[in-house]
């Protein structure tokens, strides 16, 4: 049985307003009192109920985080910073994996909105007018992660179009000239939120123009290795970037196989810089973006909104970002 | 504003009970009436308040988990896992990461109750009877994982100690004759709940006794790079078995810069089978264990118990493990 308010009253001998005075460290108590009443909750195993105080406050001290899967190793460093960062605030997390699955998303949104989060943190799979509107339905703040929804959604998060576009320029000044692009999620496109990915290969476009390079080949299957291996390599003048480290990770395993040399055959290039690279050789080309930071800046922005009724001022997409030269390019 | 159900009732003209009966699908209600109520729902935006009905049934369909953090591979995996089959029971996820500080975990257990979980998973720091004493103040039921408590606790796990006799004889039969085991949690030795890393050596030691090895070298420092830099290897007569994939894969990284190798100078083990593995190489030598099972498990126990009031049957310490052979011992 949880002990009340009312229980430690009776036990004690005092009114609950007396009890509430003691636990909240409110004046209009004496000291003899007071600690009559701790000692009687110390004793009686009282803990405060934080549901029925929620109902009155209209907080629950909780932020929901919608993101797509912890199998990605960034997305498990990011949920450990945001724990972290919101335990620091006084406040819990509620996570809900989408699976990447649309369906799914709306579920997680409805289940955390039920729970009566304080505020949410979206990796989103939706976008569109009908999606953000079913989302204005919500009465707490939302803030969004690496797909951009609108300007409408605070966002935080790196320049991707700019990041890609450095890495474009990176390898054209290395003297590739033909670039062939990896990003399966791309055939979701119209389907689902991939502003992400769109806005890379728009940075690589962008970049390889300026450098005369004006076609990259990209490539949208799953089954990337098997139209890897319709293509010849040789005399190094092909760049595979990836649009994720583990892409480029399975190349490595599939070019090692097929005794293809990395970088004189052709060069490879990742993004992310997932920290197991530091155990693979030959050390892979990466781009560095701090994962950690933008789950930090999530919470911190997000609790600011719900606690003095504005986000705080971050500029969108302004975090830093750099190439993180390995051997494979 | 929330809409309630009592605003929901006077919207359609008609009683509470009638909308309740409406919203949760009850006999007792025209067609007509139900589908006037639906609709009226569904333009007014109305949201069941699970928190209210908690408070009335007594259930918040919430789980909390204790973990350390989600940097290592392993416990990413079994968040993964537990959110995905609590989600196939309504039941919604709290995480709480300790940081392996014992202060901190009472504080994440502490929070979990206040925020009234119907049931908990923890990979406790702690241990001793003033800790359980503890757990048993809290009136909702607890599943213990990787870390033992005692009998008084369910418990999901593989037999740590068997694993390891399995990985003493298979080195031994290999005709290695000394031994190197490399753990530093051992360090906390009577100061935290290291359960899992005690039977593990035990069971190192029992299986290397059995064919008449009964030296075993343990280092427990945490610069046991330094520390391996004082033995020398030669003839190949030496493995080095470490707790986890993670310090395997450090030893890899070191013994490559100083050209030592694998397995010719020197034997390597790990454990875990971390996801990753399939990029390195040498292919390390590793046990492997189903993770995302006992995620699943601790969480169909658990909601077995806050259901139906009893705990299935499942034994501790039952589940299957195994060696996987690589390059490298």
């Amino acid at each position: 049985m949880r002990i009340t308010i009312k229980d430690l009253a009776e036990y004690c001998g005092v009114s609950s307003g007396t009890v509430d005075r003691a636990l909240n460290n409110r004046p209009g108590i004496k000291l003899k009192t007071k600690q009559k009443v701790l000692e009687a909750a110390a004793k009686l195993n009282y803990r405060p109920d934080f549901t029925a105080r929620s109902l009155v406050k209209g907080k629950t001290m909780t932020l929901g985080i919608v993101l797509f899967d912890l199998y990605n190793r960034t997305f498990a460093q990011l949920l450990n910073a945001v724990e972290l960062k919101a335990k620091e605030y006084g406040y819990f997390i509620y996570v809900a994996l989408t699976n990447k699955d649309p369906d799914n998303e709306k579920q997680c949104i409805e289940y955390l909105a039920n729970h009566k989060v304080d505020g949410m943190i979206l990796f989103t799979v939706h976008q569109g007018e009908e999606f953000e509107h079913y989302l204005e339905s919500f009465s707490f703040p939302i803030i969004t992660i690496f797909n951009f929804l609108s300007e409408r959604w605070q966002y935080i998060g790196i320049h991707e179009r700019g990041a890609m576009k450095d890495v474009a320029l990176f390898i054209a000044d290395k003297g590739y000239t033909k670039i062939t692009y990896i990003c399966p999620p791309l055939s979701f496109q119209g389907k689902r939120n991939i502003f992400t990915q769109e806005e890379r290969l728009k940075g690589l476009e962008e970049g390889l123009s300026e450098r005369g390079i004006n076609h990259v080949k990209v490539i949208k299957q799953n089954d990337y290795l098997d139209v890897l291996d319709g293509l010849v390599f040789k005399d190094g003048d092909m760049a595979i970037v990836c649009s994720c480290d583990l892409y480029a990770l399975e190349v490595m395993n599939h070019f090692k196989e097929k005794k293809i040399k990395i970088p004189e055959d052709v060069g490879l290039m990742g993004f992310d810089n997932i920290d197991v690279l530091k155990y693979i050789s030959p050390k892979l080309t990466t781009v560095e973006y701090p994962v950690e930071e933008i789950g930090k800046m999530a919470v911190e922005s997000l609790i600011y909104k719900i606690e003095d009724g504005k986000f705080n001022t971050y500029s969108p997409m302004s975090l830093d970002f750099k190439i993180i030269e390995g051997e494979s390019i």
